[in-house]
């Protein structure tokens, strides 16, 4: 560990607060983690504030802690909330840290997450706020990128589906700038990766924009999908027509490298066909569970329980 | 035990799987597990997925894990989760299993728990799936009568009320099918049980079917009452003529054996009279706490704690 | 300890059923588990049984319980519940009592904490029942007093806001009246603390009514704010007229003591101004935070396991 990074007392907000060699230390942590059940947090008290439905990352966050010994309180909707009476975010905070030990948001609002880590006297982890970010599933990714392919360096990652409203994405694509990486984003058109993004990285990493999966299936070596909202489409016409064109099939997969990897942040609904699945293309379950070992290396380091 | 028995890793999805020894292995543990607390599953994190409300069934399980020193994560609506974003059963039970050591499933389909054990890489139970199967409420209600009665064999059941919707009862007649005992069935016209539930456990056992109280009352052992939903009837003129024909009070059990006891899986609303809970002949209290033995034996088999 | 204190296996109902001896008693236990973390309630079970919303009350008996070694379970909202199935508060409580060691309910309806009391062979903790008590708070806001003042004798504590509605104040001027104090209350009028409620505790100390804060500002010690809600006005003018000249500023402070402190049960709207939480005299978060010590010091003796 480098003598000026420290974790304990911080909080995860963005993944920009994060360099590169803390990304390569959160990941070494993390393989250390990996079926170990050990009483590191235990009297450590997580509390999981969820403004909004999550299944998969409220309760990978409980299953981090509960391996680590630690105890979990939390709600996980708005309605049965003092939210509801008025009460302000920064005031549910004050009072949070008052029970536990370090937290976890996740708000519908953009910025929220900031807010509540400048207000409280305990870490503040960024679940996903709104289409702002969501780091512990970039870190996540490049956790399951690193083990599965042994480095991230070198590496050549499609991004496709929604690249415009897909948090996931943003946080992942700022993760990997700071390695050496080319990038293919694949979009529908009208769901490319918004020009903002892909300025604030544009100049660490090659990146290229594409329609098709032709143009990029021989080179990649990492297929990362993300759900298309038909919703988003004014014409339900054209999101039926995206959904088809940016699904991912076995057919498609024949023409890629026999290395090829297949990730997403789930949930999937179709864009990623079933029959992938048993195939050792098939990393997503994986990267999902990978997510309880990242989450026990990160609750270590913040609560500082871990170098 | 045994030597073909083995419940490390298995389901329990119907009572169908277990044999007669299997089910006197899993009171035997349950007697065991009477009082106490202890650490058998530390480490170990139980997943309870209610897609419908429940609480005794859900609290029972969590009760049972957190006396075994386990930890538990879940929901327990369907609103919270991924389901709500498009997600499969199927998707959710394999991110689940990253998170958890073992699963409980409630789900308003029938065959759904089948479902998740047929992908699933850890032990499944089914906690209720529709009109289908709810195996460990079986489970209890036998280990209810085995310890009050001091065996199974030999006795007389009363089963009375809602015969054709009530899962529990289903589940019921066909753990008691394994043995050697009599089945009086009282319900309701329109509401007897389905001829195929009698097909299928009809051989191994004498049944008979009753509309009235008056004619078994003398001769039975356990007089096990169920729900009658007032909406399954057409007229609701005679939903609530049957409430009434199908109430158990203390006028009707005097006429009953010294021994006679009541027993209901619970809630109740108001086929048992409240004055017979001070009664010592009500068991359905006694009933709902067996529960937490019964699944304090049932977790430890299945993750291999106990043999 | 008083020889004739006893707490294991007792209810907490009403702050009317402790003697000062005992509130004195719990205080003390609850400043020894300040920063405290112990195994002391290990293999324990709390149930949170609430009907009703709340984020603070539930997770600081989450919280309490965690700190030391204890488990949880239980429901935060009635639709997933079997009362939702028409079962009896009675029953639901018979059946937490089989999967518990101590339950903690807060419902709507004034005097259920008794009926489930009465029911149970738990102990039983009121967490608000409607418009009637909330005994762990009163208890809380007695321990803040006592831990920021050194005593609460010889205090002059102003109650301010809504005072006909608020159970708060209501089970606090009720524990108050068993010391030597003077109780100035401050609310808009029709929102005056009812006729009852004084004349209960008017005997015991020296009570005065205002409807300004003016007149008392220079001679209290402690300044309990509670949220006035606009819509417990005809006219909702004269709503937002009482919010105003009920909100509580730096300018209203600076006439104050320089000992003068600010409590408030929380949630606040816009009772107190922001502007005064960074002052020294803001206690209302530490308050909240006093929660948690004041239950655990709860939990543990009525659980038996600290005298």
């Amino acid at each position: 560990m480098l003598v000026n990074m420290k974790f304990e007392g911080r909080d995860l907000i963005s993944i920009n607060d994060l360099s590169r060699d803390e990304i390569e230390h959160i990941l070494d942590v993390a393989s250390k983690m990996e079926g170990i059940k050990s009483p590191l947090l235990e009297g450590k008290i997580l509390a999981n504030m969820f403004y909004e439905p999550s299944t998969r990352t409220r309760l990978s966050f409980e299953s981090a802690m509960l391996r680590l010994g630690g105890g979990v309180i939390g709600f996980s909707e708005t309605r049965t909330t003092s939210l509801a009476k008025g009460e302000s975010l920064e005031d549910t905070v004050r009072v949070i840290e008052g029970y536990a030990d370090i937290a976890v948001i996740r708000n519908w609002e953009q910025g929220c997450a900031q807010v509540c880590a400048d207000c409280a006297h305990i870490p503040i982890i960024n679940a996903g706020d709104g289409s702002g970010e969501h780091p512990t599933q970039a870190l996540l990714d490049m956790y399951t990128i690193r083990k599965e392919k042994g480095k991230i360096d070198g590496m050549t990652v499609a991004m496709c589906g929604d690249l415009k409203y897909g948090r996931t994405v943003h946080s992942l694509i700022r993760a990997l700038s700071l390695y050496d990486v080319r990038v293919k984003l694949v979009s529908p058109k009208g769901l490319e990766m918004p020009r903002a993004e892909l300025k604030a990285v544009g100049k660490d990493i090659e990146i290229s924009e594409h329609h098709d999966f032709n143009d990029i299936i021989k080179e990649i070596d990492i297929l990362y999908a993300t759900r298309i909202q038909k919703e988003r489409f004014e014409d339900p016409a054209e999101g039926e027509k995206a959904g088809i064109a940016y699904r991912i099939g076995l057919d498609l997969l024949k023409q890629g490298k026999d290395e090829l990897i297949v990730m997403h942040p789930l949930p999937r609904v179709d864009e990623i066909e079933k029959e992938v699945d048993s195939t050792t293309r098939a990393f997503y379950f994986q990267q999902s569970q990978n997510g309880v070992f990242t989450r026990m290396a990160i609750l270590s380091l913040l609560l500082g329980k871990v170098k």
